[in-house]
Formats: C-alpha cells, sequence, structure tokens
C-alpha cells in the first residue's frame, strides 16, 4: 500500500512513517516543517520506500500533484497551538479546516478513497458526560481548535456521503512519547532546565487530564483501520485512566530528582478555551479487542527520557 | 437599537429588515444580490433608517467598514443551494463557514458582541431521535451544506468562549411563505406554468419534512432574542408538525385546480444529501411561551399566492 501522511515530520506523523515503512509500505510525507523537525525522518530517509514533499497543504495544486498514485492518506497535519487560539483564530481556521478540505479534494482529484483523520477530545467542549463516550450530545465548543476540527469531522462526514469515501476518525486524548514537543511535560522540563528550582504551573493543577502513549495510539490507529470497515468510523482513542496535572509534576520532577518551587497561576483553566477535565470512554474500540499498554505514568516518563536524550529538539524549538 | 443583516435583500433577510424597520430600529443591509433582490428591497429602501451595503461578505475589509456603528449583527447570507454540495462543495465551505468567520472577526474589529445565526436542522443529518431535540447526540453529516452549519455554529460559540460574544443560533427547518423563491413550491410552481400536465418530483414523494411560516420564524427569533440569555442560546424553530412531499403537492395541484401527471425520480431521497424526514423537537422555545401560527399547508398556500401574484420574481430567477 502506497501511504500518503501530512504532518508527516511531526510528532505523531513521523512515528507512524517509521511505523509504516516498518510494515513495508510505501510512504510518502508531506509537511511543510512549520512545526515538523527533520531530525524526526533521519531513519526514514534510508529506506527507498521513502518519499518526501516540503511544501503547504494550503497549495492546492502542489498536493493534488504530491498524492498522485497513493492509495490511503493519514491527515494528520494540524495546528496544535490549542491554547493560543484566540491569539490568532484565522490559523485555526486555516490549517485545520481548509487543509482538511484541500486534503480531501486532492483525493477527490486522484480517485483515493480512505482517510485516517486526527480529531481531538477537544470537540466535546466541556463535556457533560465523563467518560465522554463518541455519541454523547455535542456540547458548545470552547476553542477555536475544538471547532475547527469538528468542522474537518463534518466535512469528511460530507464527502463519505456524497464521493463514496471512507473514514477513520479518530478523536484523541494528548498523545505522549518519543518526540513530543508539547504540552506540559515539555513545557516543564524545558522551565526546570532553565531553572531547577521554580516550576510555574498554568490553572490551579487540578485539571484532570488523559494522555495516551504514541506507540499505543499507533496500535489503535491500525488496529480500527483493518477491524471497523463502516463508511464513517469514529473512534475515542485514549486509556482508561486520567491524571491531575499535579500529580504528573509529582511524577516529573521524582524522575528528575527536584523539588522545585510550585507556583500557580491560578483558575480552573490553563488558558481561555482550557478543558479542566477531558476523559473519554474509549469502550468502542476496547470492545473490539485493543487495549494501551503503557499508564500515564509511564508515557510520562518516557516523554522525558526522550527529550533528556534528545535536547537537540528543544533548541530547535527556541 | 442599529441592526447589520447579512443576507438582507434575501428571502428571510429581506422580510427582517421589514419588520425591523417597523420595530423602528435602524437597520444595516449588506448583501452581494448573488440570489437577493432588489426588489425584495423596495419597501425598506422608503426609509430613512435604511442603509444598504453592495458588497461581498469574502471582502472582510469592507465589511469591516459597513459594519461601524451598528450593536446587533443578524447573519443570514449563506449559500443555500443544499442540494448542489457535491457539484462545487468548495461554495459551502467560502459562503457558509468562511464567511461567518469573517462576520465574527468584522464584529471583533467593531467592537460589536451580539450575533443572532441562521443554523439549519440539516445539521442533525440522518437524526435517530424525531422530532430531534437541540442536544440530540450529532449524527454523521451527510451535506456540505449541513457540514459548514455545524462549522459555523462551532466557530461561533468558541468566540463567545474566547471573547466574550453573546449568540443566539437558530436551526431552521425549511422556511415558507412571501418572497420564498427556492425549494419543492416554488419548483413545482414553476414546472405547473410550464407544463399544467406533468409534475417531475424528486425521490419517491414520501420524504417527510417540517416547514415554518417566514412571520411565524421572524416571531420566534425576536422572541428568542429577548427571551434567552445565555452566552450560547441554541434554538430549534419549527412547527409541531411534518407533511410528505405528496401531501403538499396535493394542496399545490389543489389550489391551482389543477391535476398534473406525477412523475417520481424515486429513491427514498430527492438528492445525494437529501434528508428523506426532518422534524424537529421544538420544546425548549415552545415551552418558553412560542407557538406558531400558521399551519404547514397555510404555509404552503402563501408560497403560492405570493408565487402567483409576484411573476416578476420567477423572471428574475431564470
Amino acid at each position: 500500500m502506497k501511504c500518503f501522511v501530512t504532518g508527516g515530520a511531526g510528532f505523531v506523523g513521523s512515528n507512524l512513517v517509521d511505523r509504516l515503512l516498518s510494515m513495508e509500505h510505501d510512504v510518502a510525507v508531506y509537511d511543510n516543517f512549520s512545526t515538523g523537525l527533520a531530525g524526526f525522518l533521519v531513519n526514514a530517509k534510508e529506506s527507498p520506500k521513502f518519499h518526501l514533499i516540503n511544501d503547504d497543504i494550503l497549495n492546492l495544486e502542489s498536493l493534488i500533484q504530491a498524492m498522485k498514485g497513493c492509495d490511503f492518506v493519514f491527515h494528520l497535519a494540524a495546528n496544535a497551538d490549542v491554547r493560543f487560539g484566540i491569539n490568532h483564530p484565522e490559523k485555526d481556521l486555516w490549517q485545520n479546516t481548509i487543509a482538511t478540505f484541500n486534503v480531501l479534494e486532492a483525493m477527490r482529484a486522484n480517485g483515493i478513497k480512505k482517510i485516517a483523520f486526527s480529531s481531538s477530545g477537544s470537540i466535546y467542549g466541556e463535556a457533560r458526560i465523563i467518560p465522554t463516550p463518541e455519541n454523547a450530545p455535542f456540547p458548545l465548543q470552547t476553542s477555536m481548535y475544538g471547532a475547527s476540527k469538528l468542522a474537518c469531522e463534518g466535512i469528511i462526514e460530507a464527502y463519505c456521503e456524497g464521493f463514496g469515501f471512507q473514514a477513520w476518525i479518530f478523536r484523541f486524548v494528548s498523545i505522549l512519547g518519543e518526540r513530543y514537543t508539547h504540552g506540559h511535560v515539555y513545557d516543564f522540563y524545558k522551565q526546570l532546565l532553565e531553572n531547577p528550582n521554580k516550576l510555574l504551573v498554568l490553572g490551579n493543577g487540578h485539571q484532570k487530564k488523559s494522555y495516551l502513549y504514541i506507540q499505543d495510539c499507533l496500535d489503535a490507529m491500525l488496529f480500527s483501520i483493518e477491524k471497523f470497515k463502516d463508511n464513517v468510523n469514529i473512534l475515542n482513542l485514549g486509556t482508561n485512566e486520567y491524571c491531575q496535572v499535579n500529580e504528573s509534576i509529582n511524577w516529573i520532577t521524582a524522575h528528575l530528582g527536584l523539588k522545585p518551587k510550585l507556583k500557580y497561576s491560578g483558575g480552573e483553566r490553563g488558558w481561555v478555551g482550557d478543558n479542566p477535565f477531558i476523559f473519554l470512554d474509549t469502550t468502542k474500540i476496547n470492545s473490539a479487542g485493543w487495549k494501551p499498554k503503557l499508564s500515564i505514568k509511564d508515557s510520562v516518563i518516557r516523554t522525558l527520557q526522550f527529550l533528556q536524550d534528545n535536547r537537540w529538539v528543544m533548541d530547535k524549538r527556541r
């Protein structure tokens, strides 16, 4: 199979690329390196089955050309800066919603009909049912990120109905692990590198979040594509546990052997549009036979270990 | 109050403009006349409180200028050609989703925070719960129109959370009445003018649809804006009844005194993405005290009477 991976130089993307190559698939990566890193594709580049296109999804003509001959699209490219939504609301709309529309149009132009899409638990807004199942009543959107991802889902579904596409829509919790260069583990580690005695925490530290380890996430995606065969397959991906930010801080500081003074910005939310409790009901995929292998704590530690072993990543992000 | 009405030369828009002027409000209409008709604003133009801007919502700079000094935005402009979604999927995305984003950005630039938005029962896709309440689990989107309107709702909600906006989101059934120049009543009447002996019906005629009379719709919108004061107010608007296409055909042909031969294109759906049963649960607004005055049958007859008295409208639509 020839796979097309948008955002293939990013965190989830580059790990997926390595996995697909190890499964003997041909892989074309399309990435504009706005947040992706060439360093994540060092192994992939050794493979004769790997092909890289450095361009922007908003360039539809280039995207159509690049997709030629592919069988399956993993659309992972996105603006993942959830917390900056209100500073530049147009970014989520363009890089998520319009970008996804372009991916679908490029698929249509090339006669490709299968797509896996990385949506987000953010689309549940502040859910009234926790853990939140796939068929929960949709609550109000609280961030441009969530709104833009929900828009992507709707457009993908309309393409399934109108053009006979088949889609796997994955509503992720936050993913952790090797090559993760966003989020609280990254932020905290970076702060502690600069000053091991002080840690600024957004919100009150009681925000409850659910995380999934990257390799578990890839297992779940590939498992679902094999197992679920509806025209539209919507799946929550996460673990059956959650943690408070404060717990994670304890794991991180214990692992690093530090005892920093904690300073909280205060409030239930880390930022405007932050969701103080994300926890997804993963009964659907669990019942079909998939279970994660790593706990949240282990995922946090693996992320830390990766950052400790790959300080170059932090230099690239300055 | 100075009201800004996008799509103010359209069916719902121009009727709203007349109503707002009769309530002594100042009204600025922004319309590109792609489907709106100058003839619908003949009365409005007599008022010194009326102001018209002929431009496109996709022209953000013009929109920002035009909105200056307004207090409340009624955003009604949209691509309403639901059934042509698969011929030009980009149309719904641009004219509905991006257009709505521009309206919100223009409001933000002008410090305007109140918006009423015409969404659609189409966002419920093929609902599993009928009649469908506002908090139904969101089913899959089946049309680009529904997907693009759902995207608008999400973005509006994100602006309420992020920028302190207040919104009234109205999920309409199809609206009928004076100045309606789309949909089955219009299509059937036009066909029967050309050939009174034959009528082509899309689908099998058993599609069940719910309709609301335009003046009832305006009553409901203005009632809701007075009555519901949450940051985000989502309201289904419709009647407590539905009809089959075949019933409506009987009302139309009886009113016209015709007995055409009916020819059905067949199938449960009139077109790809058509929904064979739309019926909204309007308990929320009914409980607050609003009820429609006209039945679906009366709305169909009023629409016909308007078309009979205003044949110029059909010439404009050729």
